[in-house]
């Protein structure tokens, strides 16, 4: 609880407990980041390997949150930015980091831990209000952040998230645990704050959000289900394929299949992205020559909302909980619906072990 | 809690929340399963695909709760069986299940939904008292399984778990809450008991547990956990090597590699296993010949209990959650450990909803 409680104090408008929305790279704009935080939760603007919108974007977001009354606190921009650091420029960015202070700037896959040494001085300098928030796969990646970048926050990623991640993994299941007294260990011999540590991969609705804080989490981030919202910047057929999508540790893939289709081929060979299953996979897998299934999928980038599909070929990157994402809902609704449901089944699970019933 | 209270009425010495001991084959014998259960969990003896020696493993678990003043409320032997159905022989299995009366069979990996037909029936019709478990791995697995087993229990086993399970999967944290809802969909539909639902695969210790009670499991199944335990029948090299490994979800793998070297090669194409990185597999993804690879790894053999290790070729089967085990306990120490800190952990969360600090 100690987590939340340092979290509240740096984001005053949050509420127990604490969804945030995943900075989904050209998904997760201004429109999505605004009501996630109007709602109570922390909204991320996917920045990614690109900056160069980013100053539009965070403008917007000020300007859709000059009217609301979210009590900051501090002069902070009451969201935050994701960046793939291994894409973006450190020294474009700064500058929009000083000039907005957002909440937080959520750090992942670095060059190099130096790499992420610098961008968490650049920006402690640029804004110190500003949280540094870093996104780790892996105990290891966990302890080299801690020890290079003094995170503010630690976003332990389980392999059932949708997107990039590390290709290799352990779920929350395990992964948060053994973060978590793998950060205490560290804390207790070199000293200094411990990061607040958050749960991501696989949660999609209130009964893993009450899981991830049973697992040492002290809140969680969805991305999968922010793509069925009214907010996202997504196409109709991409979201159409996440509302039919089910069963996703069977009908979505880590692979890199999609990265080399899309051209997004800068991912070290660490990382990979977990999507539906679709002709493009298939094919590859089947042994389909790369340049010929590029070139049908760009055949079906002119199909519009068709393009989607397990029988299409644009890419729908999702988690493995998106057979969980059952209907389109706004922002507001989908924070509020599954922190009030987190917030019930941990009352249940109190009265359970109380009356010895559970 | 219903799923809870069912399972009181068939197993009265059960605790809350319930710890299972998984029927690992070879390992888990008469001394651990029955430990297991007298410590108010329940045990399984791991049959696995050979019930050749099933009859002396099991009259070994007789003869050791016979000094125990175990409630079991029938004639029922306070213990579970684990087959590999694809494997194991019906017609041999039957008179033994017929004979000893287990509280439980645990089928998994049939070779058809109408072989789990005739297992579920031939069991019901030998021992009508003895339940009937089935171990799924997805949404489709355990709609399938209640259709054409009925069971009493589904085992929703994730993909952080150690040894045997699909090749591809989606960890407990999303498999859980969907098969749940999938479950419900079929019982509303097609009428009939529920089954309880267990969950399986990357729970350690206690966090685990509490996590897998609010995904909405009845109860939880530990493996790898009881590796490191006195009763566990395994090479001190084999259990060495579990408290050495971290960081799971790095230094894990799921393979066909180990299968091939060790001779187990009936398992399906759906399924490979779980086991530390070590050399084997690092020559294996390196390309080096099957034969060659076979042949240093039975030169290793020779080598005891040094024959295990990252630089060494005997498998160590364990789940991603190997970096939460840390020190050898008896079996009835690690089932009292976990389920009193689940307890503390789900009472914790239900004081930290109460109070509104969560």
């Amino acid at each position: 609880m100690d987590g939340i409680q340092t979290l509240k104090k740096d984001y005053p408008w949050i509420q127990n407990p604490l969804i945030v929305g995943a900075p989904m790279r050209l998904i997760a704009l201004a429109d999505l980041a605004v009501e996630v935080s109007k709602a109570g939760g922390i909204g991320f603007i996917g920045a990614g390997t690109d900056v160069s919108d980013l100053d539009s974007h965070l403008h917007k977001a000020q300007d859709l949150l000059k009217s609301s009354s979210l009590a900051t606190g501090s002069a902070i921009l009451p969201i935050g930015i994701g960046f793939i650091n291994w894409g973006a420029s450190l020294s474009d960015s700064i500058p929009l980091i000083q000039k907005y202070r957002p909440a937080a700037v959520w750090f992942f896959a670095p060059s190099s831990t130096t790499s992420l040494t610098e961008w968490a001085q650049g920006t402690r300098k640029a804004s110190p209000e500003t949280k540094i928030w870093v996104q780790v796969g892996s105990v290891k990646e966990a302890v080299d952040a801690l020890k290079s970048a003094k995170p503010d926050v630690l976003v332990v990623q389980g392999t059932d998230a949708g997107g990039h991640g590390l290709a290799q993994g352990a779920s929350v299941i395990s992964l948060v645990p053994e973060v978590s007294d793998a950060v205490d260990a560290v804390v207790k011999e070199h000293g200094g704050p411990s990061p607040v540590l958050l749960a991501a991969g696989g949660i999609v609705e209130s009964r893993g959000v009450a899981a991830a804080l049973a697992l040492g989490a002290s809140g969680i981030v969805m991305g999968t289900r922010f793509l069925a919202c009214h907010e996202a910047v997504i196409a109709k057929g991409y979201q159409d394929e996440v509302l039919r999508a089910s069963d996703g540790g069977q009908n979505t893939v880590r692979t890199k299949v999609y990265d080399n289709l899309r051209g997004t081929t800068g991912w070290a060979e660490t990382h990979n992205a977990r999507g539906v299953i679709n002709k493009s996979y298939i094919d590859a897998v089947a042994g389909l020559d790369e340049a010929q299934n590029k070139k049908l999928y760009e055949e079906d980038m002119k199909k519009g909302d068709k393009g989607w599909g397990v029988e299409a070929r644009m890419t729908t990157y999702a988690g493995a909980g998106v057979g969980l994402v059952r209907e389109v809902k706004s922002a507001k609704e989908i924070v509020e619906e599954v922190r009030d449901g987190a917030r019930a089944v941990l009352k249940w699970l109190g009265d359970g072990a109380m009356t010895g019933k559970l």
